[in-house]
């Protein structure tokens, strides 16, 4: 195998940013103070001060209070994905509602958990209301209405697109029609780098049948594996009654809760920032080298650009040339609920230096460029097929 | 609730041998050395160093060799339990063969699963042999051979017993026989007072469809949150394949990995004497105090004593009149497979202080004869029914 010389695709952050020297203070502190936790069961929800701390920070994003005893701590995001729809599973085969492009990880869990997915196509702002509206209707007249709709709905993975809160708000009436909970999955909440917040859907509707879960992979780091579940009685019980696994690390969350003690802001202005210029840098290569043949996603926050190519690209050759060469990405179709080949890629930049994109974005239009049957401009204007 | 001042109920090492200091200076070591990987996920096998530690920690015990690329991190051996047996069951309702008495939490991860428990009855040898054979025969008469045959072989939870050699070598033979895997949980794997240590099943026989798992719960700390399972292909594969948590926490991982670099017999010859002290006191407070009525296990390693009292105690009462007392215990009844209400109790002297050892025995034992309906001596000389 080639040595990956321009890796866009891993969804991480920036390793500079990474808070070791602050982490290493933060350690001491919790050893010293709360060392005989550790050698106590953590229960259930898990490390309390973790729990404050995040339900603070949820808080703070969205204005609503938050209550640290519906926050359940998970390993990862991952685990708040597989544990909520093993708890609502009633059958192998029920359906669930994703989008039609989704990240892998929970496609791979939905299809190991024997779950049907229907996929919801995407425009510029999220999950297209009328394409869900229809297929619920079908699903209703199917008797097989799905067990729940999930949804990234800020940043969404691969897209980056965020879905406005007037549609929110019109996903949320719909859901209530057909008495289906949202699972909303904001595992890159907090990556923001520009323009407004959209709130979140638990913030909008207090049906307490639907589900957030959010993560700290993406602002602090994946190795931690320390995601939560917010989600509200009775609820809260369903999903804690399917947990087997004796509860998260408080090792990770003692620790992160120090770290996090005055709240995540501090953090993310150091981060954020970073991520940020990469974005800018990543468009503007696009700009320069692919301009004339591609269409991408500019996302105000998350890690991830996408791009669509056009129709002619040999998207097999395409991909052995850009391995040759040490350039790394996500195909279209590992994004595709149904694994439909598509004239997509998805460019992670979050953790490579600005060097590696300067050198490797070239390098990907180059090959692109080589893998298409023409030399035609692109013909069409949009993101979406 | 009257407080627990007493509380032989919960599995725990003891807090005073938590090596706080020696983690702080693992911390920076690895902060220093490895900070980048946290940055990275985990993959699903997880930390290399950790899965190399435990290698090692496997064969100095086992005396075989094991392959770190044969573990898999998991959050606690909980995770190993419910991820197992996920990957086992094909339907809803499959049978697993479990010890009468067991561990609660597996008991209840297995129901929890839909899976149907047939349990074994149990001697100071472990599960007998001859009973397996009978409920192996009975299953396969009945077309429902169990999925897999879970034994915590070595200090029995709750009973303290160990499998002999001997046993463990006509298991693998029924196991084979019948075509059924076992699954053996090693949870108090390193946590030995005195005699001899009974080989893992895994070093008895290669059979490839066996799977073992083992802990750090109890010779180190439960809030690490740190177990595995050891499985050989294409069974790896297989337990892999039902993963779907992105992997385990590799900041926790790579401090225990640093702690643990020279083997874990110096932590061991640390932290096992303090908890066989207490052992033998727990033991001398029961000759002392109730040996005209009940009988108990001696255990040479884990963290439980069980004891048998007799059939005319009123279970009800004891259980609020030793709650009113500050005394904590887990009933009988709490590791039966099908919770049948049985004349006993499981008491923990990992992480009590020898104070509360010493003041917690009588009390209970008073409570015990209060609540009799005789003052006749026992007229059991075994801790089977």
């Amino acid at each position: 195998m080639p040595e990956i010389l321009y890796d866009f695709g891993s969804g991480r952050s920036d390793p500079e940013t990474f808070p070791k020297e602050a982490l290493k203070n933060a350690v001491s502190r919790v050893l010293d103070r709360e060392g005989l936790e550790l050698t106590k069961y953590p229960g259930n929800l898990g490390h309390e001060g973790l729990r404050k701390a995040m339900a603070r920070r949820e808080s703070e994003r969205e204005g609503v209070p938050v209550d640290p005893a519906h926050l359940i701590l998970c390993n990862g995001s991952m685990q708040a994905v597989t544990l909520t729809a093993e708890a609502l599973q009633v059958n192998h085969g029920d359906t669930v509602i994703v989008e039609e492009f989704c990240y892998p990880g929970t496609l791979s869990a939905y299809r190991g958990l024997k779950y049907d997915m229907v996929g919801i196509k995407l425009d510029e702002g999220g999950m297209r209301i009328d394409h869900l509206e229809d297929e619920l209707k079908r699903l209703q007249n199917e008797n097989r209405l799905p067990r729940f709709i999930y949804a990234i709905s800020t940043y969404q993975n691969p897209t980056g697109f965020v879905m406005p809160k007037a549609r929110r708000l019109e996903m949320i009436n719909l859901a209530r029609r057909f008495g289906v909970p949202i699972v909303e999955d904001n595992c890159y909440g907090d990556v923001h780098y520009d323009g407004p917040i959209e709130p979140a859907i638990y913030a909008l509707d207090g049906d307490p049948n639907h589900i957030y879960m959010c993560s700290l992979s993406k602002i602090l780091a994946p190795g931690m594996r320390l995601g939560y579940i917010l989600a509200r009685p009775p609820m809260l019980e369903k999903i804690l009654a399917r947990r087997f696994d004796a509860g998260s690390n408080t090792f990770a969350a003692a620790v992160v809760a120090e770290f996090y003690r005055d709240g995540i802001a501090s953090h993310a202005a150091v981060a954020n920032p970073v991520l940020k210029d990469k974005r800018d840098l990543t468009v503007a290569m696009l700009k320069e080298h692919l301009d004339d043949i591609c269409v991408w996603s500019n996302p105000v926050g998350g890690l991830f650009i996408w791009v669509r190519f056009p129709d002619d690209v040999d998207r097999g050759k395409l991909w052995k040339t850009t391995q040759a060469a040490g350039v790394n990405y996500i195909t279209g179709t590992s994004f595709h609920y149904k694994a439909v080949n598509a004239p997509y890629l998805r460019l992670a930049f979050g953790h490579l230096t600005r060097e590696q994109i300067a050198a490797g974005v070239p390098i990907l239009a180059r090959l692109l460029k080589e893998a298409r049957g023409s030399n035609e401009p692109r013909t069409f204007e949009n993101l979406f097929i």
